[in-house]
């Protein structure tokens, strides 16, 4: 990574793209908390969280959601070419903690050129995984990006 | 709002709760952007953002999702009842603008008491409206609450 820039018409089945790791801090928890307003005790409270089956601080899902679209961002694949996230499906399968190293993958699940010329559907299978090799986040992205500009298909 | 505390035993579906307006800046979206790491342009570059479709910036689509789980931590509801976040589907159905004004309505869909004693699976539709009353975001969230102390069903 940086990937060059890929437009629909560049992406088919089973293309992957790599990025991080990306090392998740308090601050990052804490700035989250500020940010959303998500002040949940179990994000925002040690000595609290550490009365918890967690044992301690946690980072909110979304911030781990968060990190993930920011990592695909820097990969550089969809620079210029990206129009709108349509819709995401989200699981949070495992806790992150402060000071865990967090890596996404994206794989080209499917694609399709509707809705409109010069754009297409790109379905992405995605998986955020700790420095163990453990997901602690998956789920699908439903992305519309730019088609080339001379489509092959006229 | 704030709501009283509600665990798992004391939502049944069609219950409906509510919180905003929060006004969302262009400091958010500066925010989100160096938090999360996505700076794409139609995000941070105003100059740019006024030449594509859309006319000018507008807010990260999980920036407006992360507003919408701080908006629902201050409607106090779920307050030490919040277990997990499990699942979420997120539609990201308008753009949302630097001033524009967003108002969240959780309602609860279904519950079930599985999968552990002690607590319950609920899932609730999300919507997340603009000013004009317009939905910006929708989905499902699918989340861990505690049960009641002494279920009735023992």
């Amino acid at each position: 990574m940086p990937y060059p820039s890929h437009t629909f018409d560049d992406l088919e089945p089973g293309a992957r793209f790599e990025a991080g790791p990306r090392r998740i801090t308090r601050e990052d928890i804490a700035a989250f908390a500020d940010l959303s307003g998500d002040h949940t005790a179990l994000h925002t409270d040690e000595e609290f969280a550490r009365t918890t089956p967690l044992g301690g601080l946690v980072a909110h899902g979304v911030l781990t959601l968060a990190i993930a679209t920011g990592l695909t961002h820097a990969m550089g694949f969809l620079n210029g070419t990206i129009l709108a996230f349509r819709e995401m499906t989200t699981r949070f399968d495992r806790p992150v903690r402060p000071g865990d190293e967090v890596s996404v993958t994206l794989t080209v699940a499917s694609k399709d050129s509707s809705p409109r010329p010069g754009r297409g559907r790109v379905v992405f299978d995605v998986a955020l995984r700790n420095q163990e090799g453990r997901t602690v986040l998956s789920g699908r992205w439903e992305l519309l990006l730019r088609r080339s500009e001379t489509p092959s298909a006229g």
